[in-house]
């Protein structure tokens, strides 16, 4: 505490990103793709002029943007382009959600969804997930300051068909539907098609997971033009070049090899199947998932204890200590050999 | 406008930064370096191994910071780092500007900072420069949210003495004092030895100037333990990783270089006082400048006038629309070679 600082500022709770380990382990806990980015980012890096650096960026990243707007078929004025996803979602809370209401979101989802609460001084109205663990799409009204999920959702793993999307937005049509896809390539159903009819749709992506770029910090948001020029004024109030020369030219290389992209992606679900037959045959119960990571529980093992167990062999995952979530772990799909290390381990530690 | 905006976004009227031009110019525009680099930063570019940038970057930032805290004295624990100082003085304005009375600034200083005093809903107190276009330190008082204004100032070029500044700090103790040095390398007095004594101060740089590294997006603060605490409070409500892990790399390698730093800034230094001596002898009036830019009038020709003949002759220099500054054009320093070819055009268009 501090007499200089704001006094809202008091009242902050920051996120908490997962651990990153200095030692050498398995990391098994954010999420990250464990397979390298496309050759095409390394070509970059080695033939990037040094000299370029000196001038500002262009405020616009208008070639980052083309490249996604290719990508996804859409306008490049209906694509928004931030320094991480993260600071793409902090820009829509600012931008769409103070109308006085409660912003509505599942009680379990990216737990950074309530900081930016706190942080805009946003009131939030949570739902309860149903019985399969999956966010209740009905539970969300008209009634408030706008909608935010993930899907597919975090921790949960579960993602809604497109289907199901569209009928929630036949229905909330007058405030912003924010929906983060931050792991909807490995295995999801974007919601990005829906955009042409839906000008409250907003749909956020990130380069961090299927693109294995979490270092460059690369997040997007796709929409309306007039969501995504809402999104551009409180962006130009903020920081005029969020986006540095190198990220960009990265991101777009990583965008061009579309054969790395699904190459990477195919292996990740393929292990996260294999591995989650081999956890099952253990015992444990493994949410359906179409992301990179699984939330397990075992009906014998207390998660914290594992948690541990795995932590002193070497292999690190993610144990949330809120009371619904305590007797899971969630565990983000490595490499297969990291992926038998873990079962191994978890056989000895279930023993 | 549209109706899915939060009712603030509509007042927001966001920053315009320098035009950034495709065609090939010379650009004196926005005040970046003409000098590449440190060449320890090429190095990175060729060696950094391209897989490690599918890991998240350390949140905290640690080796950056604490290569910072190297050059200027301080504690790792008194430096901040942002995705550019536009983002670092964003949320300075969210973390201590925001105490229900109004932020006092000089009348003429960095155009974002109004900008940003609408984006946090914060009323501002502007005072007018003194005769001699200088920021009028006895101007301010304890009466407010804060202080805060560039040193050397922009674009007026001037910088107080570190004595000016700490006379007003002696005055100021109950409000955050932030004082933006961007320019402070060409010849200004940075305030941070300060920071030790005064733990309401806090100084922001840049690596986009002085660095020559505006590409890359790198800012910082420097100030007492609890205001660093305070501006990462903030930042993890808002975005748990600013600084990507080439950026970060980079900034060490620019750091570490300090021959290559002092030569380029003499460079500018002496390449500014030679430009003024010319301007001089063709009738400009040129204030006084610490800077790596300068603020020049004619008293015979229309700002307006040079800056469009400038530009079809293929020179970049910028022009305020604003009735304090429209009989000045604000010219960056480029090479010895770029500012023949502006003086040689000043030449023509005089005539």
């Amino acid at each position: 505490m501090s007499e200089f600082w704001s006094p809202s500022v008091r009242e902050l709770t920051p996120y908490v990103p997962g651990e990153q380990p200095r030692e050498r382990l398995i990391k098994l806990n954010t999420n990250e793709n464990p397979y390298p980015p496309a050759p095409g980012v390394e070509a970059i890096l080695r033939e990037f002029p040094a000299d370029h650096l000196r001038l500002y960026p262009d405020p616009e990243s208008r070639a980052l943007r083309q490249a996604l707007a290719d990508e996804y078929g859409v306008d490049v004025g209906q694509v928004f382009v931030g320094n991480g996803s993260d600071e793409v979602l902090a820009l829509a809370f600012q931008a769409f959600f103070r109308h006085g209401l409660p912003l509505e979101m599942p009680a379990i989802t990216y737990s950074f969804y309530p900081v930016y609460c706190r942080l805009y001084d946003i009131e939030r109205r949570s739902h309860p997930l149903d019985d399969h663990w999956q966010v209740n799409l009905d539970a969300f009204s008209r009634d408030c300051s706008g909608v935010i999920f993930a899907n597919p959702n975090a921790p949960t793993a579960h993602g809604h068909s497109r289907e199901a999307i569209s009928r929630l937005l036949q229905r909330v049509t007058n405030r912003v539907v924010l929906i983060d896809e931050a792991y909807a390539d490995f295995g999801g159903e974007s919601a990005v098609p829906l955009v042409a009819e839906h000008g409250n749709l907003l749909v956020t992506g990130t380069f961090s997971k299927s693109r294995s770029l979490a270092g460059i910090r690369l997040g997007y948001a796709i929409g309306s033009r007039e969501l995504i020029e809402g999104l551009e004024r409180v962006k130009d109030s903020f920081n005029s070049y969020p986006i540095d020369s190198l990220a960009s030219a990265i991101g777009i290389a990583a965008l061009e090899d579309r054969e790395h992209f699904a190459a990477c992606r195919e292996k990740v679900i393929t292990t996260r199947e294999r591995t989650r037959q081999r956890l099952e045959a253990l015992g444990f119960e493994v949410l359906p998932s179409q992301a990179n990571f699984i939330l397990v529980r075992h009906p014998a093992q207390e998660a914290a204890q594992l948690f541990v167990g795995l932590r002193e062999r070497g292999i690190l995952v993610r144990h949330f200590n809120t009371e619904v979530l305590s007797d899971f772990l969630r565990i983000s799909i490595g490499t297969e050999d990291e992926m038998d290390s873990l079962v191994e381990t978890l056989e000895v530690l279930c023993r």
